[in-house]
């Protein structure tokens, strides 16, 4: 089962900088082979459900390592069974009713 | 590694009567064993990270299986290392403050 | 317009305890007169859509205003025009298929 | 009080094929002069936050009026009082710390 996800954690107990976690949690889902696309609330992933899902538990087990205590993710999941749809395609249908 | 998990799960290309889908979801957490809360935008699921993340895999299949050629889930995943903490622990750390 | 919302925000920079925060919050959707209900992972609102957004405003301003720095909030929300619909409609459409 | 968004607004009873109704969204908030990012799984917006929340509220209404008879939606607010950032410094920051 393929799923397009968003993946948005948010470290507590560590201050405002976020962003040295969140760029852990990106080096982890590349080097789980994902598809990923990072932007300003949190970042896209395409993939197999198992790899998407083993890979934002890594980042969960990785967060807490570097020293957060508390992690609260908000993560979206998208399936479909009716046709293969990409995270490029879901962009591309919306672009091209702008145009 | 516990989690306290929301799980709100919605089918696309059914209409608009969701309940059935969202109580078969819940037969599905109940069997996992799963301690869960319902409420009017979602279910609350408290249990170790694996057998949540299964259970809700389980759920996305069951959908598609009924019927629904899309699911698009947004889930919220909170653990925490520095102490064990369980959903009536959270409301009640509230409650005792309004009071 | 009506609305059923839920709301999930998360101080960031106070710390690891919210609940003081999220008791504050509670306390301003009442005074807006809007029905809640808390749970363990935000607070269900039901209300007409201007007066729980305004509500929501209130709640950043106010959790800024008791030193937290920045706020990251999850907020749903649900409309519907083809018939009303409580939050206790929402859970009891599905209790009845569970039992 | 500016506020960095995230809307992923999801139409019910309309089928499959949401595009449409994004795009509508989509001309609603460059109208209200918002500055907007869309991706695979929302679209980021960036503006004080009552023209955010405004242009949200017409995209629910749009959405109604083009015949989606039931519209649930998830919204991120992320405000901050220590200092000014935009989505790019966003990006950017963890941008930075992976290369």
């Amino acid at each position: 089962m393929r799923v397009i996800a968003d993946l948005c954690l948010v470290p507590l107990g560590v201050g405002l900088s976020l962003s040295p976690f969140i760029a852990a949690c990106e080096k982890i889902l590349k080097e789980a082979g994902l598809e990923t696309t990072l932007h300003a609330y949190g970042t896209n992933i395409e993939g197999e459900w198992d790899a998407v899902m083993g890979a934002v538990k890594r980042c969960h087990e990785a967060v807490h390592e570097m020293g957060a205590p508390r992690v609260s993710t908000t993560l979206k999941l998208g399936t479909r069974t009716d046709r293969a749809q990409t995270m490029a395609d879901k962009v591309n249908s919306v672009a091209e009713k702008l145009s």
